[in-house]
């Protein structure tokens, strides 16, 4: 039974708080943190055996917290990360690992002087069953090497305060990440192109934007970013290879007929999209830990290199070229 | 150049001397009438060198009409078909070709008596390319043998005066033509079933019917009628192989995502739905007719046969039993 | 933390004795047992603090056992749920919860003598997303009534000795009860069509079948039933209401591009099929039992309905009639 | 009767010549014209009362010829046009209408000199069902301003002699077309990026390639390319506007359900994915060469305008910059 701590109680924070104690097993959650203290009060209140604390240094270091899950806000998490390192407790972070590469760059160094992995990065999509099946099929070989991914990222909307650098660094963040892996490659150069404005996003921020991006064996990716699509959550890929093409699925919807159409609906909450790979993801981190007593899935390494490509798809933005994208060595832990 | 009448000036009437004039090559349409005179008169006055007839016996015979296109009232269709078989010309009558077995034999004595074919019945989802590839890997045999059809014909709504048998001789009766046609089968016994009365059929006749059919092989076919299924007309047709199962496609339709929603439109003018089988249709006929001299299309057989299942199923209805399908002997026109 | 008892070590039994372990969280099997004993003998060993039993019937008066989960033979089901039921343990059964309608009578009687609930039937479907958004969608009122299933249930094949009759008893038994609970409805009267009998089963038995109900409403259902459709393990389900359909999704799969066609993936392995729905299952039954101490599952009148209708149905083989199916009057615990 | 001339007598020539004949009403081909004096002769001599000529110019000045059709290699197009230009007939060109801006722009100098048009260009892709319904829903404004265009063009293989630069001037051609019509719009700049070379082209251009286009109005569009995908000839097209997305259909084909997999053919040739537009496209031609005197398909500007883009384009490979798309004023005749 591992003991977990939570830091972090906004949507996404109890939700895996509530899928760790009623999905995942051999696990409890017997510890919360939050910047605003009474909300993880009030979450501990709903739980047995679930105590709140002032801070996430405090959780990290208490002694019956053996894991840390980190669902606070994006800016913090590297600190956290930081911190389990320093309390050589295993830690599960939410995307994007750090703010930097910079921040990653020092998790990375951490860890490795650590000399095992103690570092998980939610790219739950690794656990989605129809990106592991586009995976198995490509590396299969049976259509051949991989030339090109389609992919579209599309929210419903984003609350102010969204600045249009997030749509990279914290929307596309997943597609810089699946794409990797689904490719077995490495970036090579990238750049954001901008759009004609949407009228339905008004609150500042550039909307669409298109993130292109080249490979080391150069595949070429493109992502339209959308975060006021106005029509709902709604991820698409397609990967091409030499001899055919595969597609992530749409999710499994009912097929109605009436009113002269025949729809299927499409999810507006991305909490949903997802839902099963986020159990299967927590659930698979759990009885790693339990078994192999280390993580096998997103490393410190996949959040950093996803975290370079952001930055420097930043960076590009208004320059009309493709930048470099320039990472360190790999280190040994990390092959 | 086959100079055309037309008789019967109602909506399907006035499409087919559309498309006789506008899209079909080598014919022209010179001669209509209708039941209510004016009717022709005002049809006729849209086309340069048309004719409109007092009656269709008048257009029948008329020396400049080589060939009759018969799209009058159901119950008009056998006295019609009989007077151009009289008169010795080709003639394409829309389905049904009569409204008993007993006016369909007549037809068949008179057609065969003439020794080669005049009569086409416009079962137009022979010429359907779906329909059609359906048939051809049926007939390929690579499924193996055909097992049963599962079908549905959902219409929006009947106006007044529509009856419950009418949902089995005019609405499924292209079923019933269709299902022999993919099958290379004839009927061995029917029945209809009565199902919950929908309210949205207010209009006295009862909806939905199914439709329960057993070919001469032991093939099994059902097939849902509804005239008043409030959203779209929808023709759905599965025939399953020994190896497999092949279906109807959807129309050629455009999809779209908006409001949560990803949809395809579906037609509720029939009219539409085979609208490109009609073409290819009046096409082949004409073209046959110049090339052959006779047509090769559906045949007063063919009408013949749905006409007898279509008896025996309004007769079965309240019986709760398979009712025996008895046909005359195919006269060797037809084989 | 609940234990649990599994009897009946094959495929099935197997499967959930992982499930209840890796994924069912706040349980763990504590002892198996099985028909050949050194099948639980072999299970057991590898499973910490697991213990196999000689007979089912050790292992439901074994003091550590708090609940137990029959897979064993479809035969052998009724004897383990009354033997369970006089232990006053909960019993989740596989279905069919027994053979005939006189056993089902037995287990309901024992159970409201119990007066309250002890047994869930393995109807699983309940727990699929996709029957679940069917059913969200049919109560709502948003289509109308109901009026018409048509439903096919399709497995690749099936073992020697396989019977006519199980095809519908065992195979066809899932829409038995999915449609009741669909439709809210109970059955008025049914039968079985014979269909020509396809090659690809040459074992003994009819194949396919055609399974025809009615329901006290006037809802009319048509199931196919196929145990050796040499394709692919197909489950389809449309409900015709009023003023639209639903259907039932297929499964989650990825689309690939190749070899001029566009192809989905059809699961061969039944299994697989309903995968997610069988951890949603057992996880429910088992919180459910925590939290309410009775399960809200189906319920043994589930699996009494579910026996009715197919005890009729395999009496009306070969009498061309509807067979009126009558049940016994419902108890008040199940209403 | 329209008396139609045919220069080329290739596979689309014979094609053309086949859909005037059978399927286009209200014309004839009366005449045929080839590089090799042989290929007109043997075609020629399979319908009644053509004409086989020695050159395309003798051809365009025979007088029984009213119209002419050129379907003859790319290079030679641009050269006929002017010719028949000169004879003041109606001219029907297959796309490219020239193989340089230039050439377009003599083209549309000797048209507007005319005063009145005289040509039209083979860009049969307006004429197709699914385009013009996506144009028809963009037009309506429900889904707010358009934003961008995903679009693959995919052929199976090309004959040797094909060369990099003809991915775009002859293929993406018609996507260059289409989007200006999708989005009532002109492009501002473009470039064409290299992607990792597919081990199915061995035959010494680059496959595949990635188009890139911004519109005046800033809308994005990416454009996959491929001519040797192996796999067949689809032609994919999404539309993405503020509040939703329309996406052209898929071929209307038969499911099938067999070997574990649920597949829809996809077409390998390209000339059947657009025939009913061919047929539309030529019917429509005729008929408005009848009625008004003038077409009113795809003009001159058309076609000069996707001839600018394909140049700059071409231009752009390894510049990895965006070129400025630079177009003459738009003459009144095209407004």
């Amino acid at each position: 039974m591992l003991n977990i701590g939570v830091i972090g109680c906004g949507a996404i924070g109890r939700d895996h708080i509530r899928r760790l104690t009623d999905i995942v097993p051999g696990c409890q959650v017997v510890a919360c943190a939050d910047y605003f203290e009474e909300a993880a009060i009030k979450v501990a209140a709903q739980y047995e055996g679930m105590k709140a604390y002032k801070t996430g240094e405090e959780l990290i270091t208490a002694p019956e917290v053996q894991a840390i899950v980190i669902t606070s806000s994006d800016p913090s998490h590297a600190g956290y990360v930081l911190e389990a390192l320093k309390a050589g407790k295993q830690v599960f972070c939410e995307k994007p690992l750090a703010q930097s590469a910079a921040d990653c760059e020092k998790i990375i160094a951490a860890e490795t002087a650590h000399g095992k992995r103690l570092v998980q990065v939610g790219f739950m999509r690794h656990y989605d069953r129809g990106y592991a099946e586009m995976k198995r099929i490509i590396d299969s070989g049976e259509l051949g090497a991989p030339l090109m991914v389609h992919a579209c990222h599309r929210n419903v909307s984003q609350p102010d305060g969204f600045q249009t650098e997030m749509g990279v660094s914290n929307v596309a963040i997943h597609e810089l990440d699946i794409c990797r892996w689904l490719l077995n490659d490495e970036y090579k150069s990238g750049q954001v192109l901008k759009v004609r404005q949407s009228a339905c996003s008004t609150k500042g921020y550039d909307n669409p934007q298109i993130v292109l991006l080249e490979t080391q064996s150069g595949a070429r990716i493109d992502v339209e970013v959308q975060v006021a699509d106005a029509y709902g959550y709604d991820i698409q890929c397609q990967v091409v290879c030499e001899k055919g093409t595969v597609n992530l699925p749409d999710p499994y919807a009912v097929v109605k007929r009436s009113n002269a159409t025949r729809s299927f609906p499409i999810l507006t909450d991305w909490k949903d999209r997802f839902i099963e790979a986020y159990d299967i993801e927590l659930t698979h981190w759990v009885k790693t830990l339990e078994e192999k007593g280390e993580p096998d899935g997103p490393s410190a390494w996949d959040g950093y290199a996803a975290c370079v490509a952001a930055d420097t798809l930043n960076r590009s933005r208004g320059t009309n070229q493709f930048l470099p994208i320039e990472m360190m060595d790999k280190p040994a832990l990390y092959k």
